[in-house]
């Protein structure tokens, strides 16, 4: 009764929806993927700095290298599932800012000085946008399978570049037979939340 | 049309949800925080590993001490929003998983010996959480102003103890007069998403 979202919607993005460990064969299209991104694009970020970036396995050529740098009990359902996702944060992401933040011109001289500060806010801000992409493919109808058991340093020479850190990959599309264990059980509130 | 989830929705957590800079007085209640909670926990996290915890800052006492380690841009809307919310990483979150992934007794073990592991994993984690958090804040009608501002040394020894990290800090309530700047462009798809 306190929340304002209806029901069905609740369902759909968090209390029904579940990590999908296979998939069926149905494609996930061009369409699909514009639709989330630009649906889940508003999610906010520190001074709108949006450092997420995607890169979508297509080929089949390009999947058998990134199931190289999976984990063993993540390469079954990474060559199955019908689309891979390489979820990563732009470390150089205060380029953008002189359009992202037009408001505050100095927003970019804040990170100019330091990388580390650079990849500490864009590791952050770019795990949020990973929710954000999450909820938007569950927003989609269709099940993520988001994934960090990976060779990260691998999976970033062979796909992206030193300015690029992967975060988590994710496996997407329609959940197909036994695609999930039992939810696990959650924290009660009380386990969670101090009221000072 | 590629989207299942119906438009008003989309609206209420993407589109039209802002990041609210004033609030009107009406109070956020402990029911509206708990659904929140008990809508957002079933976020998915790195084997069901939950490590986001939330300090609410309900006493004026502790509003003020708040306020002190914010940013000075942030500490007039830190100090007069309904509620802030001090979301923070569990850095010894491994302790809960025997319970939160029973189905792999192992799962403990492969944090017990580095607490940097544990860091990074929670922090990650984490983020994605506060990402739900601030989606269920906005599910329940209620805006979000989440802010990286602040002295997170100082928060950490006034709030929290060596093993818990803030993350951010979010103001929470209903948006008040000229509560927002105008949004700020969002990356076209082209320049966030590559196809291999």
């Amino acid at each position: 009764m306190s929340l304002v979202l209806d029901s069905a919607a609740q369902d759909l993005l968090f209390r029904e929806a579940r990590t999908a460990n296979t998939f069926t064969d149905e494609p996930v299209t061009e369409e699909q993927v514009q639709a989330i991104y630009d649906l889940v694009k508003y999610g906010p970020t520190a001074m709108n700095q949006s450092p997420l970036r995607i890169t979508l396995v297509r080929s089949a050529e390009a999947r058998e290298r990134l199931v190289a740098h999976m984990a063993e009990g993540n390469q079954p359902k990474t060559a199955a599932a019908p689309l891979v996702a390489i979820l990563s944060a732009d470390n150089e992401f205060h380029e953008e800012l002189p359009q992202l933040f037009p408001h505050f011109p100095g927003a970019k001289g804040l990170f100019d000085g330091s990388r580390e500060a650079r990849e500490q806010s864009a590791t952050l801000n770019a795990a949020l946008q990973s929710a954000y992409f999450i909820i938007g493919v569950r927003a989609a109808g269709l099940a993520a399978g988001p994934m960090g058991g990976f060779d990260a340093t691998g999976v970033q020479k062979e796909f992206l570049d030193d300015d690029h850190t992967p975060l988590m990959i994710v496996n997407i599309g329609r959940p197909g037979e036994d695609a999930w264990f039992p939810r696990g059980p959650r924290l009660e509130s009380e386990r969670v939340i101090t009221t000072v």
